[in-house]
């Protein structure tokens, strides 16, 4: 029987700066995705989580709405990754973490009137402030070193990439793609998942 | 034991305009692609040909040195996925398929003159011209209707798609990342592939 | 003795929409740009007005911290302006023209936080508010249409241009110019300046 | 009797690499343009030259049809300065000097196919070839370093800007302003414009 190896095409990128990458088999290796801690959400009807989201492809970009990086760049490409895959594949969420200007992008209704200017259809939580940590607390957990910050999810709800800054599309597609590969060759019933599965 | 549906990214695309698409098995279908016919290369110290390049996702772009929308996003595009993906796994070839202003653009020392400025350094075939036919070989054997168009072909050597004009990066990306997942669950010695295999 | 036609380079340029256009000798029938009516000044250590900028050519970009154009395109080329022209005789503003999310983007803490977010170095006005009136104040006298809108007021204080929308670099680099160039065929001491000058 | 100062807008751009600047009245001492040598016209019923342009603005841009600075940028720059103003007062001036690649850029048939192409419509002088000098012949009178290359002329005909490489639109669309607002304070009539002028 041949053995598949499901991580070859991120192994053949030649680069993706934090991209958890591995052989045949090492899929085991990778973490479970630590759940976000969020205050509020928009533009969705329910409150959503990992566990929520878990058999698909999770495509999450933590932005603040004055940051001009997630701005100009990382919220569009959000929109395009959102507008060229399948919902029932791949789910893109925004996770508003703001560490710094706290009054004027702190509150939900200027984020939510950011979204409204800006068109940006897709969920979007706002990550929670604890204990006076003027760091969000999913920012905290995941370590993130500033915005935009984009996290990669496989459908088995584990983290695949924590990248800070940008990263093109074509890797992005790539990468996307390559997760949303897996699947058939390790599916949810064969590597364990656990938890809430919404499946596709 | 679990089957694999090697198609189910490219599926999970919204939307490649002549993607070849199928479902779970279905990959069998698809046609192998016909050989290119070619008057002389550059940029490689031999001779190129599907069969040497057999066993490696080719990408090619068909384009034409005095075509605006080739110089401007085609050819920028191709350089972007020769930097992106292992040269083991993606093999980017232009094939330089001239069908108007044959004086102008059609001598090796033109497109020479014309990779050497752009620097481009990928293999470039001149698709090759018969029988006072203002068309180039290649060109009508895939029916191309213009340039740019992009072809890609994958590790079996079957035609996966004939796209004209520009294909965004991430669809791209996707799509390449996607057939690079595929050789996994159908390797060469399951599906049969036939001809001068260059194993990687 | 030859009669100097100042205006004629903007007549020369092809279209700018809304451009005061005049024939020789017929600057002295724009009128006077009406004093703007600021809450707040930012990026300034004293409060700017008309008056006190009169004798440099005013550019002054209205807009929104929340509008995608004005982020976009309008306060980008505010700062190639700045950047392009001496101080001496262009100056530069910025008019937040708030009229709709006003909890979002009416305070000088949410402006003061994009302001330094986006290296925007050029003073800024945050338009009056009164009344109750969802417009600003300095906006409804203006009868802008939105924002961005960019005003062009030449150095006797009159209004050039009062464009809504974005208006391509050549034609504002070359507006700016003309309006640069008059001052020399018409100084101040021949079109009857009034109110406090600040010569350059 | 007020004394106009020409040129206060140009020096009131903070920096344009190789500018021809001066005070008021020194326009005298700018040298004017020599004629260009050229072997070839396109995109005009007959030939062109610098004394037939006399009265108007020249701009022109020196390229090569296989330079990829002059397709990205300087050809679309020229074709935006044609659109942006009025005939009458500026014109648009291709001239292809060639210095390297000959053979594949150096026919008029190469030329015209590339200029059909890429839609540029306005007149394209042929820089000419003397002597088995490998730079063509105005290219050397005007000690050019490389392409593109871009040239001021103003109505007088003086050389007053020998720019390499890239100008950005709001510099260039004011240089060309004040150059044309100057005709006002120094009409042809009182400066001595000598040769051959086509009045507009």
């Amino acid at each position: 029987m041949v053995k598949a190896s499901p991580l070859r095409a991120i192994t053949a990128l030649r680069y993706i700066d934090g991209m958890e990458q591995g052989k045949s088999g090492d899929t085991a290796r990778f973490a479970v995705a630590p759940e976000w801690q969020v205050d509020h959400w928009l533009n969705t009807r329910e409150p959503l989580s990992l566990a929520v989201l878990r058999g698909r492809i999770v495509v999450a970009v933590a932005f603040q709405m004055l940051c001009p990086g997630c701005v100009a760049e990382a919220l569009p490409q959000a929109q395009r990754t959102a507008a060229s895959f399948a919902a029932a594949d791949v789910a893109v969420i925004g996770l508003h973490s703001v560490f710094e200007h706290h009054a004027a992008q702190g509150t939900p209704e200027a984020l939510a009137a950011f979204l409204h200017e800006y068109r940006i259809g897709f969920p979007v939580a706002i990550d929670a402030h604890v204990d006076g940590d003027p760091l969000p607390a999913t920012m905290r957990t995941y370590a993130m070193r500033g915005t935009p910050t984009l996290l990669l999810i496989d459908r088995q709800g584990r983290l695949r990439l924590n990248h800070f800054g940008h990263l093109d599309d074509m890797r992005l597609g790539a990468a996307i793609a390559t997760l949303i590969a897996e699947v058939a060759a390790h599916p949810l019933s064969e590597t364990g998942a656990t938890g809430a599965v919404c499946e596709v």
